[in-house]
């Protein structure tokens, strides 16, 4: 599946149905040639404004007037595991709100909806004008957060600054954030994610990857003018739709250097770090049933992570792949070297930036293996941070705790959400242990967090000796000031105030070193890009809401074709085929339910709509403007979409309509939730 | 599809379930070792009685005691092919003869049944002794000739000689050979071969690739209380299984060199040639329908070829197979190199190879593009060689011609198989065009088919020229000898008795600078290889009686796993996916049948054993020696196995036992046969 892991920027000359492309500068006249429909203001206001970013990670869509939001199983499953309990465990049972009274409000998330954009590229050019190298970071940071600021003030609305094609463009969005999310209806995990692991990131699949979730405000739900018609007949073999989300992060136009850096640093250690955890969590798990259940939601989004990455690597060691990126690199760099103008202003930029990914190698297992893996720690460390960053001017502080990112920051920090210390003992036992194994006993932050003690003794006091489980005492801290946090005698607040100027130490080392770097560069090569190239293009992404189009299709996979969607029979013959044993289960539910069910109906589907992490949930639209289909992964030849878009074997994979509708008329019976879906 | 291609031998050290073994050396201690279980004698004999050997390229089992044989539906495809007709198509239609005497007499099947091995290889270096190389290669072919004949004099039985272990040892194999086999049942090709070439050689299948057919002597069914009795169960997942057919030819030892040479030169002619035959029969194919009828089985057999040389040639463009190919020969090199004696005798072979492959290479155009694609060319040429080959000594025949081959080549020959006129001149015009563009129009070969025409005006006389359409006409060739061929005015006879001079000198001239080095030097390499390895392995195929083993296992696949079985949903499943559009169709006969079959029925299986080309309709067989599915294909990761096999990744394909016996049951409502088969 798709979820979201972190953020860069980039931009690229386009082939058919490529791109993700920002509301601003859709790819109208693209769209208008080869698929002859033209996309118009209201068309696209009214897909805006039905569009939803869910800040675990995902996307979703209004799908009734009622505040109805459409997202995957496993964009929700997070809130999901913080409401179960060892009683009710909606992950493996799925849920229903019959009555809008029964409905679950969620813990912790927090929904964006994209209500307007504004270019401030001009004011940062501005402000950052006539400075030198050195100062430019620290002016840049000022102006933006002075912005994000003034429109917070000015509107209410959460202001986010976005960076657009490598730094070549600045813009402020403004979103309504609602904060009041309730769950209405989920299916079996297993019926969400059946396949598990293996089918995650293929193709062809049969999941009901769906979770409706209704948005509230006053504790009432909120009009939603602005929805997607629920279409039951979902989308037709060929047909044209388009993709509204929010896609994570790709690196289409990173430099070669920062793509080799990547690959020989980045994803290495990352995924060293992602399966020594799961392995600490698979451990943990088989102690017990409800630690199977705590560790669930976990392991499942690490797998996601390990799944992804490998595939990432996969392509980046494809010896067709780097070369297809040095030669878009090199194409730029005649065009850039062959203008003197060009040349002086932009033709150090690949140089710097190498120079930069060199040194941010030097300290990669810092970042890596400097690690607790406890919740409890994290938010000690916000805790403590947060007393002293609030004191400062907004332009001076650290990322994360600028005036406009505050409300979003304490609605995380306060969350009820339960945390588990048992597995908060493991976590850290083995995060130690594998911090001890790659940096050595002898490490500054190993010693400090250890203070003399083994993994386990230290996990063990730590998480004995903390009350941060408790929301309310978080929130008597961060409302003490540094004063309380100084005099807190909590373990790991004790244990914050000892590794925070180590982590400022970092944090500043990166910024001056690498950050301030690769921005000036980054921007350098965005303008040159523009210059060379003209603004014919999309920008990476950035889990900004964005338009992708293209139509329902299948491809060339192992010697054969890929259907263009698959059936609920397929469904059935997977499972069969492997004796329904896990992850190839049917839940009782569904499978004793087979005969109400019209197997030839349409589960899955493919498009050549480019997509990436972060779009899952997104709703798959067709020209009516109405839902057909719900993005929740791609395929395994997507992998490397966040390098190269193919569309010969890029395909992203989706939910059909009329699956969803089929089981909620016949297996789930939510009779009340097709009417409010106009059926 | 497995079919057979072409011959070629060799040997390897062996990894788990790996080998195609012939029934005098079994893997006995290797499956005991593994799986527990013991090879015995009687579990030998009576598989290998029970298995049958069909000369249009592929493999059977005896499954009643009445002569009745199972075999794939491609294999039978050309057999149902001949024995249509306009009004009567059986291969669109399928066919069940409810009772005997329904049965359809198959125009020119051979069918053989091992009945004895004999180790032949001292007589034949007895023979050779102290020759020079190129008196060796004549030597050679006489004493085998002599062999040959002085066994079917002696025993009435079919006399084959068979190289192993690259020419380290020369076997006689003894068959029991029938000519009358009838059609008993064949489904719809469409359920045969649902997926069409696009799922040829992939997984998973849904495929129903069987026929029925029964042998036939004296106009009674043959008693064959040697069969493999019907286990309805099937195979199950795990489950060892062995393979008893005949792979027809494998080069897991070929030298680099002539691996290269394949790459280069043999497998990019050959798909020149075989795409080329296909354009010219598609649109052929579009002038009628039964236009269409006549060249469907050629299209269909070709586009195997295509599919299967493509997967070849993918094979060896992957550098690690080339890598692992000369690790291999590297190995055996140094081992060789390393002993004085062992440097003595066979040395040099590698490059004496090396350069017959050079040589070989250089004219290799004419093996090709010297072709008129014709069914009555053949012919011709078969009664020019005839009459003039049988006046020699049998030991200096061209190869074909021997004593002991006349019986099998006089069925061929006169085979009462319809040839279609407007056919034959759309390939021989096809052909033309093709030679002209490869050769060059001033080419001789070709002048003399054109004598001054365009290809059109050459083809067209050529057909309406000749009356070897008739089985009549060719029988009195052949019976008046070369007198008779002599004075024939016939445009084909004429033809063939300017062509068979050219023919004969290319011949003579691959004998002597290339055949006579590669049989020296491979006969060499496989004696070094014993002297270094000793015997624990097994030879390269050769279209003879081999043993596989495995079990039933699915594999990692696109990212995922593919199941080890696929059920009846699947088949609804894939068909839906793709709007049930050709290929994708169901036959209506099963599509309204539907609500009678347990959908959940196993139809398709992988399983590990080592098969290629040639085992296709050969038995999957359980310890107890009984009938558990049928093996039709191989995946498409099998493909390279040509070359090397895989554990993780090759993987036979088979129908499910299960599968035949509910669609004979409640679709076909063959019970009669049903109860033939013991149920």
């Amino acid at each position: 599946m798709k979820l979201l892991l972190s953020l860069l920027a980039s931009a690229l000359l386009v082939s058919a149905d490529e791109g993700m492309w920002t509301f601003d500068n859709p790819p109208t006249k693209l769209i208008q040639d080869k698929y002859h429909f033209t996309l118009t203001k209201d068309w696209l206001d009214h897909v805006r404004l039905s569009s939803a970013r869910l800040n675990d990670g995902g996307s979703g869509s209004f799908v009734s007037p009622h505040g109805l939001l459409l997202t995957n199983h496993h964009v929700a499953r997070e809130q999901l595991q913080k409401s179960s309990t060892a009683e009710h465990d909606y992950i493996k049972d799925g849920f229903y709100a019959r009555t809008q009274a029964d409905e679950i409000k969620s813990p912790d998330l927090e929904i964006n909806v994209l209500i307007s954009t504004e270019d401030v590229t001009a004011r940062v050019a501005a402000a950052v004008k006539g400075k030198s190298p050195e100062e430019e970071f620290a002016e840049r940071k000022k102006v933006l957060a002075e912005i994000q600021s003034e429109s917070t003030k000015k509107t209410g609305l959460r202001a986010d600054i976005v960076t657009l094609y490598n730094g070549a463009e600045y813009w402020l969005y403004r979103y309504k954030k609602y904060t009041d999310v309730r769950i209405v209806f989920a299916p079996e995990a297993q019926a969400a994610y059946f396949g598990g692991d293996p089918d995650n990131f293929t193709y062809p699949r049969y999941d009901l990857d769906m979770t409706l979730l209704r948005v509230y405000e006053n504790d009432k739900p909120i009009d939603t003018p602005n929805y997607l018609k629920w279409n039951p007949k979902g989308a037709a073999d060929d047909e044209l739709v388009f993709v509204s989300g929010n896609p994570g992060s790709t690196q289409r136009l990173d430099t070669v250097a920062q793509i080799e850096n990547d690959r020989d640093n980045t994803l290495p250690n990352e995924l060293k770090l992602i399966n020594a955890r799961i392995a600490v969590l698979e451990a943990f798990s088989k102690t017990s049933p409800e630690h199977a259940r705590q560790a669930g939601s976990d392991i499942f989004l690490l797998q996601n992570d390990v799944k992804e990455l490998s595939g990432e690597q996969r392509g980046l060691k494809d010896p067709h792949v780097i070369a297809t990126k040095r030669e878009e690199e090199q194409k730029l760099k005649s065009a850039v070297l062959a203008r003197p103008d060009l040349k002086a202003q932009y033709g150090t930029a690949w140089d710097e930036i190498a120079d930069a990914e060199r040194k941010s190698a030097s300290r990669i297992k810092e970042r890596f293996f400097h690690s607790t893996d406890s919740r409890l720690a994290g938010i000690a460390l916000d805790i403590v941070q947060y007393v002293a960053e609030i004191k400062k001017p907004d332009g001076q502080r650290l990322s994360g705790f600028h005036e406009a990112q505050l409300e979003s920051l304490r609605y995380e920090l306060f969350s009820p959400a339960p945390i588990y210390k048992d597995l908060e003992i493991a976590r850290i036992t083995g995060a130690l242990k594998l911090d001890i194994q790659e940096m050595g006993q002898n490490d500054k932050y190993i010693q400090t967090v250890l203070g003399g003690r083994t993994p386990e003794e230290a996990a063990t006091d730590l998480v004995n000796g903390t009350h941060l489980d408790d929301p309310a005492v978080r929130k008597k801290l961060v409302e003490g000031g540094e004063a309380a946090v100084d005099a807190s005698t909590d373990s790991m607040i004790a244990l914050a105030r000892k590794l925070d100027p180590m982590r400022r130490e970092l944090t500043k080392w990166m910024e001056e070193n690498v950050q301030s770097v690769e921005q000036r560069g980054g921007e350098r090569l965005g303008r040159a890009r523009f210059a060379v190239f003209g603004k014919s293009t999309y920008p990476d992404a950035t889990f900004t809401l964005r338009l992708s189009y293209g139509t329902v299709k299948g491809y060339a996979m192992n010697g054969t074709e890929a259907p263009p969607k698959t059936t609920f029979y397929g469904l059935f013959d997977r499972a069969a085929g492997f004796d329904y044993q896990p992850p190839f289960d049917i839940p009782s539910r569904i499978k004793e339910g087979r005969s109400k069910l019209d197997l030839s109906t349409a589960l899955n589907f493919v498009c050549t709509d480019d997509i990436i992490g972060g779009n899952s949930g997104s709703p798959v639209i067709n020209k009516a403007g109405e839902l057909v289909g719900l993005i929740f992964d791609g395929n395994i030849e997507s992998l490397v979409g966040n390098f190269v878009y193919d569309i010969e074997s890029n395909r992203a994979v989706a939910v059909h309509t009329a699956a969803m509708t089929e089981v909620l008329r016949n297996i789930y019976g939510a009779q009340a939730l097709l009417t409010e879906l106009g059926m």
